[in-house]
């Protein structure tokens, strides 16, 4: 049974996790994303992965076989484990509860040649609805308070797998970096009385300096003080808090944003890999007024090191408004 | 001029380096550890880096000429620069300042195949004494708040030069995680009137199944809720929130302590890539009852991908006290 553990000088929850490689020489070997040769996410394999919890399907075709246009199952690896209570308990000055969540794979298509920037625009619109709709289920789990809703493209990025797939983990806290968000969000609220991501729209949208494309309900940009070159944020421009909120036909502008946003991406920096994480208010809070979700795209093109890790202070060799100049100029 | 800019939402401020590799195609190329070759901190090259800011060396030698024990120069690919005025100032909503900062390289021994887990004891103590000397030299600017001492060993952790080297960043901000532990331990103390620190140390001695080595003074012990597997933290058993306070003889103790505890990390995870980080108090405070100095070492055997990008939440696989037992068995 893995563990969840808190740092006890800033709060920071960690998964100790029992069961994955926790000898020295199950570190030696990288994975290389495994090209050719089978792959469980194709259709035809569905017995290979653990059972399907959702997914679009041809009416009349069963579950587990092909018939699929979007496949969520449990992660065959999982980082938390979904059977137990939290069972939260102190050892001396240290807290500690089990380490219950959900870890699901979304399988974004079954064709295992397509990537998000190359699916078709009902695709995207599939793989947004589907993150929709496993926050909303999971967000029905007394235990849960959160779901990162993530995806690693590509090794350096830590994908294993080649085709095509997103993640998500249901938490029974909210991760740090939320919690730092919605503290900072609040205090300014406090302060202005408005959202600090809808007076950054307002800005973005009056200098344009920064801003990657649009259209009725979102915008892409290359915020203000980015950790990472080439990062991008998309936001609905108007405000909402939670993402489960989304209705069918903004998952479909979200889509064209998100696709589009991918292309440019791809078309600057090649096919380097990015992780993309979405943030979104945490279960059971009525609309919050000082908190907008968004996604968060991070390309990796530079290296963690140990000045990042050790102070919590990212260098970032290019300048946001020349990324967006790059993104906005690049030929689709 | 490079500029250091603040998240609106999280207060997180970065670098924003206009003069390093800022165009799409200077990201392609990962660059190697030389190895062999022309090696620009090895005695009789030190024409080739940035002059001299401090030297440990030989009576009567001249500064920018072999005799050195220990170098510290500038770094020839700076992320901040040293001459200019902060100019703190808004954008709208923004805030920005210069990226006003030093950033040094501490070369730690003229023989380039020494590593700190084979430099010998005075070699050690020298860099440890260097860290000090550096801190109190800076602390003296009043741009400055900060420094970031830190190494980073192996290409993976951030490396991109073979011969044994640290390096520090002088800052006009506090970084984020440091305002984080100041803010956590300030508030167990206004509810304990204890040091968190202290209190961790107190138990981690009591059941010694983190404790990896200690002498009179100091302490290396595997955290109760690491991020990264074969994490160390090594701090002094007595409360002191400035490293800048380091005595002589305390420095030969904490050499002690810390040379052993690389000699066991390398004998039960390889040459691993790894960093360390100081974290001691931000400069012109008083002696602070509520912190407590200490060093972090994070070996890089897992891959920081999009869920610990997008949560600050990471996922452990090796419990600390699996660690502290495979580090504490090792035979040296």
């Amino acid at each position: 049974m893995p563990e969840l553990r808190k740092d006890p000088i800033i709060g920071r929850w960690v998964i100790i996790s029992t069961e994955r490689g926790k000898r020295p020489h199950d570190f030696v070997v990288e994975p290389e994303v495994s090209k050719g040769g089978f792959c469980p996410f194709d259709p035809g394999n569905e017995h290979t992965t653990p059972p399907e919890i959702m997914a679009y399907r041809e009416p009349g075709t069963a579950p587990n076989s092909p018939g699929w246009r979007l496949r969520v199952v449990g992660n065959k690896f999982p980082a938390l484990v979904m059977a137990g209570q939290l069972d939260r308990q102190g050892d001396g000055m240290f807290d500690k509860m089990n380490g219950i969540g959900a870890h699901e794979v979304i399988i974004e298509s079954p064709d295992h040649q397509l990537t998000l920037s190359t699916i078709p625009l009902e695709g995207f619109v599939d793989v947004l609805s589907a993150y929709r709709d496993r926050i909303v289920a999971l967000s029905q789990d007394p235990r849960f308070k959160y779901v990162v809703v993530f995806k690693n493209s590509g090794r350096a990025a830590g994908a294993s797998l080649e085709h095509s797939h997103s993640q998500l983990i249901g938490l029974p806290i909210v991760p740090e970096l939320v919690m730092e968000e919605l503290a900072g969000s609040k205090f300014y609220f406090n302060y202005k009385e408005r959202c600090v991501f809808c007076d950054m729209i307002r800005q973005e949208l009056q200098g344009r300096v920064r801003v990657l494309l649009e259209n009725e309900e979102f915008l892409a940009i290359c915020p203000f003080a980015p950790r990472s070159p080439f990062e991008v944020w998309i936001l609905p421009k108007n405000h909402y808090s939670s993402y489960a909120d989304l209705t069918q036909d903004s998952c479909r502008l979200l889509a064209q944003v998100f696709s589009e946003t991918l292309k440019r991406l791809e078309k600057v920096i090649g096919q380097a890999p990015y992780n993309f994480i979405l943030h979104t208010a945490p279960f059971r809070e009525p609309e919050l007024n000082y908190y907008h979700w968004h996604f968060e795209i991070m390309p990796k093109l530079t290296l963690m090191a140990g000045f990042e890790w050790g102070s919590g202070f990212f260098i970032n060799p290019t300048p946001p408004e020349d990324a967006a100049q790059y993104l906005r100029d690049a030929q689709l």
